[in-house]
């Protein structure tokens, strides 16, 4: 059992009977016996004895771990990202290290300024908000940063965006088109990027198709399962017949909220979210839902950060911050089929 | 835009315009004049200067960091284990650092290995197998490291288990109770402890409640959804009137392919599942699920590694390694209410 201390160059020298000099030159890869270096390299494993990564990184710089901080572990579409950031750095050698930031400025902001302690060659952040001091904290980052977001012009930071305005068009004209008159939105958080461009997206479909606006069709709540439910009861006296959502996790929530009625979905309402996180097609019925390619955002910010981790030493092939969008894409499940009851 | 370089002493120097020898006087917190040590602090903040923790950790030997290291990222028992723990490191003032290892023992054991490098000061670990490897780096570790899981006789580290045979044995007493008597099994992998423990659970519940073993009603796949709908289509044949799964994903698996062939759940077939992680309330129909206790086992493993932390300097109180059991607690939801036909 662990007791406080760990193997050092005494007790290696100790374990196999040679000198700590002879210890010291082995260890930092100088000339021995090869007998020597033998018995060392066999005490110092016996003794789990590892390389100090500290100092290791002092000398050469690099860490080879790289760091994702997101706002929620418990949103699949953050593991999705996981999945696909991870399947890119394992494969360049790195170590990934994940932080579960609860959407807590101060906590992201910790985290980017962790970055100049050396303990991380990278990181790619996640926020749902951008503050004054997100900004500045990027600005002055101690290491290379991508931005899995959507920042304001100007900030010198990679960024990888979703296009949350296109994605909520083509949900809206999927249940237009599917015969729906009275579509509600079911909205989240308006002080956050995407419960804003979700927002904008859905009053943006709804011009472009000819429907009014209807504020008594429209409410906001924070993002998850029980807030969808409580939202949608509020949406149905206004007499939706189909109910577009925030997310995945908020059209879970509504369309438990309309079973729990009795209400048939799609019969009486249909239900679309967003995000086509692993809870669309775990629902039942299966949710239509846009992507928003979080696996594709995952692995362009994964590339973006290699490559300027690749690049470290100049200002190099990239000196300008480089954006990329992942488009969006409408996947239908049994949530939305047509109304059979015109 | 990070430029390959950081903010060094040099560049701190220059912007407070002090000499070289006063900036490494202030940051080291020896003396220095008082309008000094503001402006050599002023121009550091401005830089984005960050004590470096390395440095910081080869003196006081503190990262103020913890490994939390789990098998899969998107099983939602994981992600309660993580807010568990995280509630409590955060209380401590440590930051908590997340690996999602897919289970991969070399991943597992390079995390272990890795606690010799002084970036984290301790670890928790959640491997689903302990292999002899497993044994040996444990035995070995650099570190205080505490595993949530089942550690044979022997190995000197605090651990916190769950009681699977118990959880298994509410879930079948449950189901007979209501009026089953073909309860299946859908097991998961059977050389993974929890996939074995499981498995032992339904066994000795059936004996237990004079229920025969038969083989046509149990079936192992992999830990996962889809897993679990397939699986459920080869229990179909053999007429079981309730189907319990060794984990909540293989019962939202299971109730689906019921529900796709248009089986009523529970009517025709009883469905519960294992963990009660959110899968088990995002499910229509909710799932009765045994709850295992994540967030306890989390909460647990936090405090004890904590102790360990504050006991780091002597052998001291807690010479001999502690394991603690969470009690595991059945949820009935509306999947196993009782059957209407007789």
């Amino acid at each position: 059992m662990w007791n406080g201390g760990q193997p050092t160059i005494v007790s290696i020298a100790e374990r196999a009977g040679v000198s700590i000099a002879s210890v010291s030159r082995v260890l930092n890869g100088q000339g021995a016996r090869r007998d020597t270096v033998e018995r060392v390299r066999r005490a110092a494993a016996e003794l789990g004895y590892v390389p100090n990564a500290v100092a290791r990184s002092l000398k050469d710089g690099r860490t080879r771990q790289l760091t994702f901080a997101m706002p929620d572990i418990g949103n699949p579409v953050y593991v999705a990202m996981v999945r696909a950031i991870q399947s890119v750095t394992k494969a360049a050698g790195y170590r990934l290290l994940l932080h579960s930031t609860d959407a807590v400025a101060e906590d992201e902001l910790a985290v980017l300024r962790s970055l100049g302690d050396r303990t991380s060659d990278g990181l790619i952040l996640c926020p749902i908000r951008i503050t004054g001091a997100h900004i500045d904290a990027l600005t002055h980052a101690a290491g290379p940063v991508v931005v899995i977001g959507s920042l304001p012009d100007g900030v010198p930071v990679d960024s990888v965006r979703a296009d949350s305005v296109a994605g909520a068009a083509l949900a809206v004209a999927h249940l237009h088109e599917t015969g729906r008159r009275r579509i509600a939105f079911l909205g989240g958080p308006r002080d956050t990027v995407p419960g804003h461009n979700r927002d904008l997206g859905y009053r943006t479909a709804l011009a472009a198709r000819g429907l009014p606006y209807d504020e008594r069709l429209v409410v906001h709540t924070d993002f998850g399962i029980d807030s969808g439910s409580a939202a949608a009861e509020r949406l149905l006296p206004a007499g939706p017949d189909a109910i577009f959502c925030a997310n995945d996790q908020l059209a879970l929530g509504a369309a438990h909220a309309l079973l729990a009625r009795g209400l048939r979905v799609p019969g009486d309402v249909a239900v679309a979210g967003m995000d086509n996180s692993t809870l669309a097609q775990a629902s039942w019925p299966p949710l239509t839902s846009v992507d928003l390619g979080s696996s594709e955002r995952g692995r362009h910010a994964a590339e973006l950060l290699l490559d300027r981790l690749e690049d470290r030493a100049v200002h190099g092939a990239f000196p300008e911050p480089r954006t990329t969008t992942a488009p969006p894409r409408l996947v239908v499940r049994a949530s939305t089929a047509p109304a059979t009851d015109p």
